[in-house]
């Protein structure tokens, strides 16, 4: 089938069952940021490949709403589809619901697979589309015409023990109940695959990057159940899990438990993280108190353990980054390295390592112009040499065994310009201001993200993406509660907590330059004005002072600078072979 | 009537009523800040003087809730009256809601006069005690038992003309019905007597250091109507405001009007400027659409006309400011100064100013362990006399024809410690960091606010305010809608917001430092990546060198520094004699 007809289809569908619109959104009942192929549903309708999109159908119209990371991809690909691009003017928010207000007639029937969108998503369209008496009906026209579709992964799944994860089960469902009790909630509903991995220590295949398996979980007052297929899990796992107090249940049984729930439950939902189809399985009466997910809160607070086992996966994530770098000065000239080949290398690297599990997110290598988008992801057409003179922009992680990294470097290739070597130190002030503040309890990112940009806005240069994000403990490269970035997000920074700090110059058409280290909020100490906090950078990997333009530098930055590399080297020496020690002493010389 | 007479008189009142709970808040049906004298029922009823503070009386227990700037003066003011300090752990919430709630009985009745309450506040109060099934009823108890209670003020107003403003009365409707015309509301009814003030070009002298008169305003989609005593205004004035289409009708005919109005109605109405009793009088069929002023985003914004005029009262300001300092400096030590001599000597400067009104608040002046007290108010057991080594700290304003200052400078006294210097040029160091900053269209207060910081915090100290709030134009020396403050304040700056910048850092029992300028927002340029803005400085008064540790600052920071200083000089010189022009030059020396 075409996408033509794949469309046609979908408009039969609808007129058959008189539904007015139909939304399909990138998604899955877990509100994944990556998706399982069965829930690819927009590369199945459209073509369309960019992570964020939603598409809207009438019998008139077929539109994708997506942002402007995506704009030129979209074009391309919508091309002969029947999909029109409709382009967002905020990322991430529903635009398509005002457009949607604005064409339907009153009392329209618009569908969508309510197991694929947020409850929040869905009571902002419900409150919306209200005004209009536009009815809102659960339908899966995609399910219906997609035959080939491929079922959901089933790939094996397991525990980690106490010793790596430094907190047992039970004691993290305590913790969880804690929180409850405060919230006045009885029953706890979790969807997201992140905050069930946190939870039962579990980890999975199941969807590339991010080490998370197909469940859900429901905590009641006397019981604990994890919705999982048994068969992913070992004997010793399942016998684990039962001695700590949890109940396995089917994936597919967790419909119905919903439905019979009490009616008079008061039941903990985090309405950003769960699907609607499965919130209105909840008893009507039932009464539900929204707010995020304890076990968000409490994964971003990494324990000692867990910081442990991070220190240590930074060890080995540095050795793989010191080869590739040390690889790339030695062989650019003489052999041919495009962004791809690179990216592999770099990925060999790192799975020489033996605690080595897989990357935590596609590389991201651009050269030059490609190196301006922040959110490149190289193709067969896009896959430049690199040659010549310009910046090689690398940003790629793994997951280890145990630990999640995250890391930006750029690399000088040829003769640099004072342009990229401005842009270049100009970056690097915005990652050392961040790095080393100093800043009191209660200090939230969008005060921090202001501190990183100001070297930057001092030359009138800003950037479009949020300065830093929380990072999993062997868990996905993007998690929450905090971050760093102008959004108000009101989530205070509290030791035990690990995000990355990246500012960026993007200048498109030319070159792009990001810096990224994962730090680690620590108490920095107590004075007659409250308790403080400081960041301990985690990331091992030195930054090449071949560019830099020392006169923008003031004397601090250069301390820390040089005091940071000759960190890297240190910890990094002991697991180097004496040739690549000694290349890295050079490229960690002070300046 | 003792307090404790009136205490009993109030629950014999509550008990013939049957109202479980009696509140009284300290607000009058404008929400001002500061109240007219007939509004003040908190000094009335108890004896505290503090700006902020809630009295709750059951028939077992009578609390002041205030916050941690009055608990000293709250305990001393209390005795013997019957009422106990409740500590608010956040200031500026209403914590005696969940109060209510635990210790009234299911349905309980709680009174309060709903024309002193926000719809904001009584509206959550609502919520809140809604699940207790408690009542809420309106009653005056306080205007019962007040027998000797002044009326309410009736100083004449005026109308200042077209060419202070910058703007008719005519074209500023219109601007504001362009905003509810985008917020689909018809009807609009503003409270608030600085926007009203501001609209209608109008200024008065009802309240203390506000030059603002007692008036509500409606706007239809045929009228405009001001509702205001028509005695306070001349006939020339009355003339004007008919002439740009508005009609006068009596104070006390407002709430009439309102219950009066069409049933089918959508009208505009600020809920946190907005009286609840004066809300319950519209029809209960009207839509209410709920936001900020529209006038309090256009007022915000001064315009060419009024920034020149600001400029001007800001040269008058600092002439002042210098014969003040010069003053001081030559007096001390020789004729005995106290803290409240120099407010009263500092104010009789500002007054032989020609265009001078009158103070745009209460002076606080403070030596040393009183200088460490934020809102300080001298009272006649707290002054200080000026005497011996330590820092004096003037945090001051004037209401000039036309504009409004408020400056804090820090003046050195005998022998300074390196405490003394080293808090004095951090807080300096914070001032000028905000000054020179550089930053994007968008830029919200909570970015700015950690940069003023950030150099306090590398010292592991911090302030317990703002670090700025936003000015009127010969109008209230606090108004929105933007700040500078850890709040998310979810506000942008837009060029000719004027606003203040005063970090500080007090030390309880010792001193206090505070530096303040008014700044303007000014467009910086654009560049490739979007529009940029920065402050230009509009306070003109020196800045004492002589305490500066020269070591914590960095070289453009001294740059600033003397690039200030030598604008003060130049820009006051020529109103200044001889005399103390040369006294001036000496304290403008670059360091």
């Amino acid at each position: 089938m075409t996408f033509v007809e794949k469309l046609q289809a979908l408009r039969q569908l609808m007129l058959a069952q008189q539904v007015d619109a139909y939304i399909i959104t990138a998604a899955d009942p877990h509100i994944s940021e990556y998706l399982p192929e069965h829930y690819k549903t927009i590369p199945f309708a459209c073509g369309f490949t960019g992570s964020a999109g939603t598409l809207v159908i009438t019998q008139d119209f077929a539109g994708l709403w997506t942002d402007s990371r995506y704009f030129t991809q979209a074009e391309a690909q919508l091309i002969g589809t029947g999909y029109e691009l409709v382009k967002l003017k905020v990322p991430h928010t529903p635009e398509y619901i005002s457009w949607l207000s604005e064409v339907l007639p009153r009392g329209a029937k618009v569908g969508f697979n309510h197991k694929l969108i947020t409850v929040a998503l869905a009571q902002e369209m419900q409150h919306n589309l209200a005004q209009h008496e536009t009815v809102i009906i659960d339908v899966d026209f995609i399910g219906t015409i997609w035959h080939d579709r491929v079922g959901l992964p089933v790939e094996n799944a397991f525990l980690i023990d106490e010793e790596a994860a430094g907190l047992s089960i039970s004691a993290k469902i305590s913790e969880v109940r804690k929180v409850l009790e405060i919230n006045k909630a009885d029953y706890h509903f979790i969807s997201s695959l992140d905050d069930i991995a946190w939870l039962f220590n579990l980890r999975g295949k199941d969807v590339d990057y991010n080490p998370v398996t197909l469940s859900f979980a429901l905590i009641t007052p006397e019981e604990v159940k994890l919705f999982i297929d048994e068969q992913k899990l070992s004997q010793t796992d399942i016998r684990t899990l039962n001695q700590q107090g949890v109940t396995l249940h089917s994936y597919a049984e967790v419909a119905k438990t919903l439905k019979n729930l009490p009616e008079d439950i008061q039941i903990f939902i985090d309405p950003k993280r769960t699907c609607f189809g499965l919130f209105e399985c909840l008893p009507k009466s039932a009464a539900t108190i929204f707010g995020t997910n304890p076990s968000t809160h409490l994964k971003s607070l990494k324990n000692d353990t867990e910081i442990n086992h991070i220190r240590k996966a930074m060890l080995h994530d540095g050795v793989a980054l010191t080869r590739f770098f040390k690889w790339m000065e030695e062989c650019l000239g003489k052999e041919k390295i495009t962004e791809r080949s690179a990216a592999e290398k770099l990925a060999a690297f790192r799975a020489e390592q033996k605690s080595f599990v897989g990357l935590s997110f596609n590389t991201i290598a651009g050269y030059n112009a490609n190196g301006a988008l922040p959110h490149y992801s190289v193709t067969a057409e896009s896959n430049q040499e690199i040659l010549g003179d310009g910046l090689f922009l690398v940003d790629s992680g793994g997951q280890y065994l145990y630990g999640t990294t995250d890391v930006t470097r750029v690399m000088p290739v040829g003769n640099c310009s004072a342009t990229h070597a401005d842009d270049y130190t100009l970056v690097l002030k915005g990652l050392i201001e961040g790095s080393k503040l100093v800043f009191p309890e209660g200090t939230k990112g969008y005060q921090i993200d202001s501190i990183c940009r100001k070297p930057l806005w001092e030359h009138t240069i800003n950037f479009g993406h949020g300065t830093g994000h929380g990072i999993g403990f062997f868990l996905n490269v993007h998690e929450g509660p905090q971050n760093i970035s102008p959004a108000n997000v009101d989530v205070a920074f509290k030791p035990g907590m690990v995000t990355s700090i990246e500012p960026g110059i993007y200048r498109p058409g030319k070159h792009g330059v990001r810096i990224e280290n994962l730090v680690l909020c620590v108490p920095k100490g107590n004075s007659e004005f409250g308790n403080f906090l400081s960041f301990e950078t985690l990331t091992l990997c030195f930054i090449d002072t071949a560019i830099i333009n020392k006169t923008l530098l003031v004397s601090d930055q250069i301390v820390w600078l040089n005091q940071y590399n000759q960190m890297v080297f240190e910890k990094l020496q002991p697991m180097l072979t004496q040739e690549e020690a000694k290349w890295l002493k050079e490229k960690c010389e002070p300046i």
